[in-house]
């Protein structure tokens, strides 16, 4: 077991955020997955924020999305952009880190330094690639769990996450029901209907129709399948706006020219937004982690994998006090599958606050700045926390 | 010129449907595109059911979706499916082929007969692929008038078409005003929003991502685009469906299997579906019309096009009577954008019907079976048929 903090950068606009390597189950430990397989060693990347009191009751862990990484907030130097949450975490803001010890930590299967498809397979000394095991949100999750043993933390004030963020949070709040006082689930659903996982095919089908894709297997090549994985990143990107957000920020308008090219080049905007998208993407990320993480969360089903078929069953077993958000103009997980695991929690009366925002962003709302949000987040900790000490 | 029959095959469920072939502004003629370039020779297929009466009052013209052709209903011999729109056109159907003569010819651009990027550039004797010159739903549509010209007809009862074949509808409404009775779009839109350029972009890009595109010259090569083609298909598929059609078509339930595979093939049956729909459209779709017609859909743009940024003055042009249907859970052209373009007509004083049907099955409602829908085309051109004697 080590841990090592391999940055410790000053943050400019978030305070102080540390960033920290851990690895576990070292050779010839491993760990179990879902799906039977045996994962060893496995490594996580993790940033922390503000400072664990004394008690160890004021620790909150940060679940991120798809293309997230441990680097939740803050600056890096020379980094022009913050972390992804900025705008929700750090001094006073509505995750406090004057107030809260805040830990985010790159997923399993992810490709920022967490152990994913892109590590080294200790039996070939080679990339996994495809040899990566099938990993799950309870495997994710499972493997928070073992960080957060590490670092001596018994109990989490939240647990606090978007998207494939929220999907953890709900796994956290059935799979360690004691251990965490407040869940909030932001933006995302309880399983993926079958056009979430439309979507999500689709884009493997592009990665994995990119002859540079080689079966997974082109860590050694001198090119990825930069392009299958771009068309993937501009379908995503799609899903993330709504018609409306997309109206306002690109309309029709034309790009760098003022009639059409009467060519198959880019005319529009809205091509030039997402041709940017997709190659900015493919410079930090790793195609067969997009692969592993949409399968995980095509997987991902609270109602048959924690409640036998049942919804309702499966909130049975959570303990904490909820706070979900949807999002009006989010047409990836819409406000009815809110509505839906809110129903089925109050119907096991739990301690559970529900609230849709109007926004007219999409399915990306919980990543742009929202004072609403922010205030029903902070409220909703300083409510817990207090209830708790 | 030259007009010849290449096949005439009876129909089985749908009478008899015949298959023409007509060339014209054969050399040195070239017909003038809306982006000024010249094109010649140009050829059409088109496909006719019934008789042309005497007076020449009872023609109708369809015109087709991206992914059609002129083959709109019966069967070929040996054929397991018929036309397209088989449900809607034949004997006693909603366009009732005993009463009318209905045309239906593959569009310019396309790869079903119709001079497009596959056809044979007649100077360099090779097929044009990016040579082939952008062609606009208004060079589509004044291809259609010289085939009209050809046929002898100088006033058609109806032009009805859906999707794209809708946009070709209002298209022809306002640069032949004369030429048409009555006007029937059926889940269209006078104009791409962002969201609708980017999923055809986002289509486009995954073709030319695929090295066997190789600049759109692969007519020659062992194998062309099909991976990419086959994605771009998919991403179609997704925007053709709706979130409730899906559910109810494919839910979560797995493809073949009682549990996940955990490894990265096909689990879910939508999957399964798509990889279908993929392949199926590959065999007999050209990738460089799927470039240029998308384009085609994306350029198009009746406000500024025909009303110099007002849709109610671009409608001051049109004279044909009009049904306009809509889909309710058609998110690709929804009903806002059908009611955008009935008050436009209405602020006109023009003849405007208006009907939004109640509809699961998302864009795609239009080619699936609907007594409703029927019935309302059925029951309107009869009136109009009937006020034109």
């Amino acid at each position: 077991m080590s841990d090592s903090t391999t940055h410790n950068k000053p943050g400019v606009s978030a305070g102080t955020s540390e960033k920290k390597h851990f690895t576990f189950a070292a050779p010839p430990k491993q760990i179990p997955l879902s799906s039977g397989a045996l994962l060893g060693p496995v490594s996580m990347t993790y940033e922390t924020m503000g400072e664990l009191n004394s008690s160890k009751t004021n620790a909150i862990l940060i679940t991120h999305a798809l293309s997230g990484d441990s680097h939740m907030a803050g600056y890096y130097p020379g980094d022009a952009k913050p972390g992804w949450w900025d705008i929700m975490v750090g001094p006073g803001k509505g995750i406090d880190t004057d107030k809260y010890f805040v830990i985010c930590a790159n997923i399993l299967g992810g490709c920022m330094g967490s152990t994913g498809p892109s590590s080294i397979n200790p039996a070939t000394d080679k990339a996994y690639g495809l040899d990566f095991p099938v990993v799950t949100l309870a495997d994710m999750v499972a493997a928070q769990k073992l960080l957060l043993d590490h670092l001596g933390i018994e109990r989490l004030l939240a647990v606090i996450g978007g998207s494939l963020g929220g999907m953890q949070v709900l796994e956290w709040s059935l799979r360690y029901p004691d251990m965490l006082a407040a869940a909030i689930p932001l933006a995302t659903t309880m399983r993926h209907t079958a056009l979430a996982i439309a979507f999500n095919e689709v884009g493997r089908q592009a990665i994995m129709a990119d002859p540079n894709w080689n079966k997974g297997d082109y860590y050694t090549a001198a090119k990825g399948p930069d392009l299958g994985l771009a068309v993937a990143r501009m379908i995503g990107h799609v899903t993330y706006l709504s018609d409306e957000a997309m109206r306002q920020k690109f309309g029709r308008r034309l790009q760098d020219k003022t009639d059409f090219s009467f060519n198959i080049d880019v005319d529009f905007q809205v091509e030039s937004y997402l041709h940017h998208q997709g190659s900015k993407f493919v410079e930090r990320f790793d195609a067969n982690s997009f692969l592993y993480i949409t399968k995980a969360a095509d997987y991902f089903d609270i109602k048959n994998q924690h409640g036998a078929g049942s919804t309702v069953a499966a909130f049975a077993k959570a303990k904490a006090k909820f706070l979900v958000v949807s999002f009006s103009s989010d047409w990836l997980y819409p406000t009815y599958q809110s509505r839906e695991m809110v129903r089925a929690m109050k119907k096991n009366g739990m301690d559970v606050s529900f609230c849709e925002i109007n926004a007219d962003c999409g399915h990306d709302a919980f990543l742009l700045p929202n004072k609403r949000l922010s205030n029903l987040i902070k409220g909703f900790l300083e409510r817990v926390y207090r209830e708790e000490r």
